[in-house]
């Protein structure tokens, strides 16, 4: 079986391809990112089943190269992307990486490689403000994004949607909940400070909060989420029934119990380490974002619930022991 | 004042043209199409305040000189596009021209003519199939297409916000119900058949009803139709909030009301020149249309409801008197 993964120099990417090395024995898993991705430090002992390409996904030749009829994969990961920050900061960029290389992908799959398996990461930055204490499922709220990265992530799924309906290809869209504790580097997202708060202290850095602590987010813990983009490629087609899009499970809690879980597991030394700054910008993105979340569907759908944060927090923090 | 409409060559387009040309007497039109559209014969002698051209916009070259930085329009209507069923027929027409081009006129246009207020006929059939007797209203019901027609004018729906947000065009996007009864020619849209099944009988000509007299339709009047987009370049962008987005007013009726009205009306022999002939695929787009929509964010920006299918009937019926 032969599994690929866009965007896989990420953090995300790293956890998922060493999760399907782990847990599919007989896969080969080719890595591709703008930058040569490396083959996940734990899954070194895998590394004859990896394959790790350097491809800039907006040629639509390099797409042509990556994808063709004489090697058909199991599943394409789409993976890549511009982040939430980053594709409000430069518009072009994120229309480009995030909407027309993925699109020329989708097209080429299904000229290729008719009926393929993709799973793409898309966001619940796809929905806009919802009135406050409104709980969102998948059918009673309709996504009105207010960011282009969760425009051009709602784009996409509208395609793969009418790929999937016209079986032209078989996707499967995961919306993920705010990803922390990321582990890495701080990066483009909206989100960022909300693994930068637990890991730089961690790492003995400063770290900046930007919005308050009464601020309450949908998140999700890194282990749970590869758990469930790993399930993405199992689940039957026939289950996701008029959408092939669905929230995943995730966690409601408020920046102020995140911090106490930090001082709890790392003690009050690494809680100093955090910095309230304001930033007017990304807290407006941020307040956004509804915390609330019904993730029924996708419980059905045999997607797993998460952990707590303190288990979150807890499995993070293994790293330093 | 300069308006211009793209598809003026289709039956709502030369409406539109007509209606403009008529209440704003100080304005210019300019009428595109692929083939070279007429002055409506309506507005005859309002000729030599209109431009009529030919223009193929999957051409980016021709969207170029079509739109400069010498020539703002005050509102660009953008009524081309491939129809409901040429779209499932044909997919890639219908991405070409309705999400392609219409893609590079906002580029266009958010290049050479920033803020420049964009006017986009989308359609009810951006919503898939709702729960039985369930009522849609735009913020309660998830736009899921059924149909690759539905899925481009979601997208463009998608982008005409985002656009919109960030100040580029300052858009709005009208769905329309079922637009009957159509004057001219039978059309390429799924539902051309609830105008065919009046229209025909009136030319003395008989007409093919694919579905069953029980289905239910959400439609509206031409009349109202081009009377909310006129509206709709009227109403500050302020007042449509997080999303541009409006589901038009219309009228919910059976089949078998419309066919009785027909019988009151023009007679029953008009009426027996519907023949009952079963088409599964249309009858398959068809069923995926709700019926139910309340339409009162329509109404609370000051679009107008309907009027009834008979008053609708009779109208169209004045040409033959």
């Amino acid at each position: 079986m032969s599994i690929i993964i866009t965007g896989a120099s990420g953090y995300v990417g790293q956890e998922l391809a060493a999760a399907l090395l782990t847990t599919l024995p007989d896969a080969t898993v080719t890595l591709t990112d703008v930058i040569r991705p490396e083959v996940p430090s734990s899954a070194a002992q895998h590394a004859s089943r990896t394959t790790c390409i350097e491809a800039d996904l907006t040629s639509p030749d390099v797409v042509a190269e990556l994808f063709t009829s004489t090697h058909r994969f199991d599943t394409v990961y789409l993976l890549h992307g511009i982040m939430s920050s980053g594709s409000e900061a430069n518009f072009e960029l994120g229309m480009r990486v995030n909407l027309d290389a993925t699109r020329s992908i989708l097209d080429r799959l299904r000229s290729v490689m008719t009926g393929v398996k993709v799973v793409f990461t898309s966001s619940l930055a796809v929905y806009g403000p919802a009135p406050t204490g409104f709980t969102i499922t998948e059918t009673n709220f309709p996504p009105v994004p207010s960011s282009s990265y969760g425009s051009q992530k709602l784009i996409v799924e509208t395609l793969l949607n009418d790929y999937s309906r016209r079986g032209f290809l078989d996707g499967r869209a995961v919306r993920l909940p705010t990803v922390t504790v990321r582990a890495g580097k701080p990066t483009q997202a909206a989100s960022s400070f909300a693994s930068d708060i637990i890991r730089e202290p961690f790492m003995g850095n400063k770290a900046v909060l930007p919005v308050s602590q009464d601020t309450e987010m949908w998140i999700c813990s890194p282990k749970m989420v590869v758990r469930n983009l790993v399930r993405a490629r199992e689940i039957p087609k026939e289950a996701f029934g008029e959408s092939r899009s669905v929230n995943l499970p995730g966690l409601k809690v408020s920046i102020r119990e995140m911090l106490q879980a930090l001082e709890e597991i790392g003690g009050p030394e690494r809680r100093v380490l955090v910095e309230e700054r304001y930033d007017p910008d990304v807290d407006r993105i941020v307040q956004t974002w509804t915390p609330d979340f019904d993730p029924a569907r996708a419980l059905g759908l045999g997607f797993e619930g998460d952990v707590s944060m303190r288990e979150n927090i807890r499995e993070y923090a293994k790293r330093f022991e």
